[in-house]
């Protein structure tokens, strides 16, 4: 028996950028990027997410002078491509049917380029798109909410939902670059707006203890949206989000771990229980305060950290406990995000603020308890708020609120 | 305005295994490969060309025997799924998606896998399938043709047509190995046999003058189907196309280049226009034999050489004329292979025997007096075959064939 093994490398190389107006302005980062492709006019179809069609209404009319601005080096595919958004275009198949058609119909190739504008369910549905179109034609996101900015628009992955499962048919494929644009956060709604600040909160409690002093710090001028902590916010969460990919070692998740998974085992399940009535978002930020709460019980952090991060997340605004909590099947949901994980269980736990730990043994009964805890919490609070009596003593024991 | 440079590698490494009786030996690799994954049952999800099963009956009471004697470490998902066999499986979508349906419902994980056992095009559906589910099941190729084994099956590609284009969903996707087991060889028919051969005569034209020797040396024993001949036409061929991909610098094809296309331009339309009719091997012989006229006509190679490839080819048993090489549009021939291969037209020709040049501007009136060469060729040699008065003369001046 003969065996060879075949070893190689691939090499990804994308940048992102952090701009405004990238539409408008005279040095747009735009421009460069679908400049300088040989003599050619380079072909881009967009893809935009209704939502933000409806949000920013002069963004058609930006586009179109852009696109005439440029037209001698690029030839923009008109109209543009206008997708639903949310989660709606993630469980319809057609939509990706629909681009690839339009990539078809227009003679795109693997050099072409797709520009995806739009929230992260759009930019998953129109990355699948692009990435199983011709095996891959060039993908450039436009992220246009909090979320998309500073998590799920910079990373490396895809996907549409089946079988009623997220994200279950995807593939990981990064992009030729992303740009963020800050002037897309001005239109969003502020439920919206708030509910990617958690993904800044998860990534500074498992990787950077100074961002999340920040956070703390400025949890107040989060809550009220002022723009240089958002830009802050949402730069440096992408910043470590894209550290984790280039330098956790397995940027493609051939292993177990998935350490940026912080959080996200109960928050898959509240989006899916709730049927999408609580943002991803808003889930995650429960799903840290329950991990946070558990990884307390295992002595893996102290009350006053615990304090701090429940603080920081109801500094900014985010409820910390939904009645769906009750509902999760403990065992089974972990065994669903082992399964999607592959391999072994393997649930990310905070090793102090800044630093996580794997745990692959884990107490369901104990999540239960501290699922028990944050419902107690917040009845309390509702009291407590309803008496307009709020003492110090109660809401400042921390043992009081633990217990 | 910020910008980030996000930059990182993936590596990939997978063997590839020559062998025979591969669900029955002892030391059989694919044992090997699914065991040592803890202490958890690895689950497998079968997937089998239609036309395997027909041509080699005891294939599924041999894989049960497998299934019950690795039972203790290895969970075989029974029934296998039987798929279509032929380009009509990469042309049913529903065939994807019933390999997703049966991943979800058997709970397959990212570090499960999926068992492809068939030729080309059951394996590029099946990659597919593996490839997105859960962004990536693990894949192990039983390729069961001669073109899988030396080619397709050994290479990181996957994909289905769409819109009448072949391959136009795919991605690219290493699998976790590749076992090359001979005795399916033996349940071919001749034509299938055959027909994989020419892939092997194109990877020596562009990188094995010592390889192009032996085939021509071999092409009696080749056309007799010989196993040992066969099988180190297989292994030369499949290693020299890992080296290509692990050398080339360029493993997913971002850039433009595909010197493994050399034949491969007019072979696609062959297809096309036969409707299937000739199978892909047999239209990629002609393909290399319509580059090598247009190399030759281009001085890359001389009479000499251009007759023993032709001589090569003829030996082993190709026809070198098909009326549908008449129907060829060859500009819009050119234009489409551009679009698929993304960026600027590039067609390697050879550059002598064993290597190869990239052309980017191509003279389609040369293609099409070549194409009228291979036709008068063929009349020619159907008129001395008629008559039965093999002149010597006639057929050994290259001048005459060629004109």
């Amino acid at each position: 028996m003969k065996t060879i093994r075949q070893s190689f490398s691939v090499e990804y190389s994308f940048p992102v950028f952090f701009a405004r107006d990238v539409l408008g302005s005279d040095d747009s980062p735009l421009a460069e990027l679908l400049s300088g492709h040989g003599e050619e006019r380079v072909k881009v179809l967009t893809v935009i997410d209704a939502q933000v069609v409806a949000a920013y209404p002069s963004l058609l009319e930006k586009l179109s002078r852009f696109a005439e601005k440029h037209r001698g080096r690029v030839s923009f595919i008109l109209p543009p491509f206008i997708m639903r958004g949310g989660e709606i275009c993630k469980t319809q198949p057609q939509e990706v049917e629909r681009i690839h058609a339009l990539v078809e119909k227009h003679g795109l190739c693997r050099h072409s380029f797709i520009l995806a504008i739009g929230g992260g369910a759009v930019l998953d549905a129109a990355g699948f798109a692009a990435a199983t179109a011709h095996r891959g034609v060039r993908l450039i996101r436009m992220p246009t909410t909090t979320l998309a900015q500073n998590d799920a628009g910079v990373g490396v992955k895809n996907g549409i939902n089946a079988f009623g499962r997220k994200n279950f048919t995807g593939s990981f494929a990064p992009p030729f670059a992303v740009i963020n644009d800050f002037d897309f956060l001005d239109c969003l709604p502020p439920r919206e707006l708030r509910a990617g600040i958690s993904e800044a909160v998860k990534v500074a409690l498992i990787r950077d203890r100074a961002f999340f002093d920040f956070l703390h710090y400025a949890r107040e001028r989060l809550a009220h949206f002022e723009p240089q902590a958002m830009e802050r916010m949402v730069t440096r969460c992408a910043e470590l989000h894209l550290e984790h990919i280039a330098t956790g070692g397995d940027p493609f998740e051939f292993g177990s771990s998935r350490p940026l998974d912080f959080g996200h085992w109960s928050a898959h399940k509240l989006e899916d229980l709730t049927g999408g009535e609580i943002r991803h978002g808003e889930a995650v930020a429960i799903g840290i305060a329950l991990d946070a709460l558990y990884s307390f019980h295992q002595r893996l952090i102290g009350e006053i950290e615990l304090r701090r991060i429940l603080d920081t997340l109801e500094g900014i605004g985010f409820q910390l406990y939904h009645l769906a909590l009750n509902w999760i099947d403990v065992p089974a949901a972990l065994r669903e995000f082992r399964e999607h994980l592959g391999g072994e269980l393997s649930i990310p736990l905070l090793n102090g603020i800044g630093a996580k730990v794997d745990h692959h043994e884990i107490d369901a009964d104990l999540y239960r308890r501290c699922i028990g805890t944050l419902e107690e919490r917040q009845q309390r609070m509702e009291t407590t708020h309803a008496k307009r009596q709020l003492s110090s003593k109660d809401s400042g024991d921390p043992r009081y609120l633990l217990s």
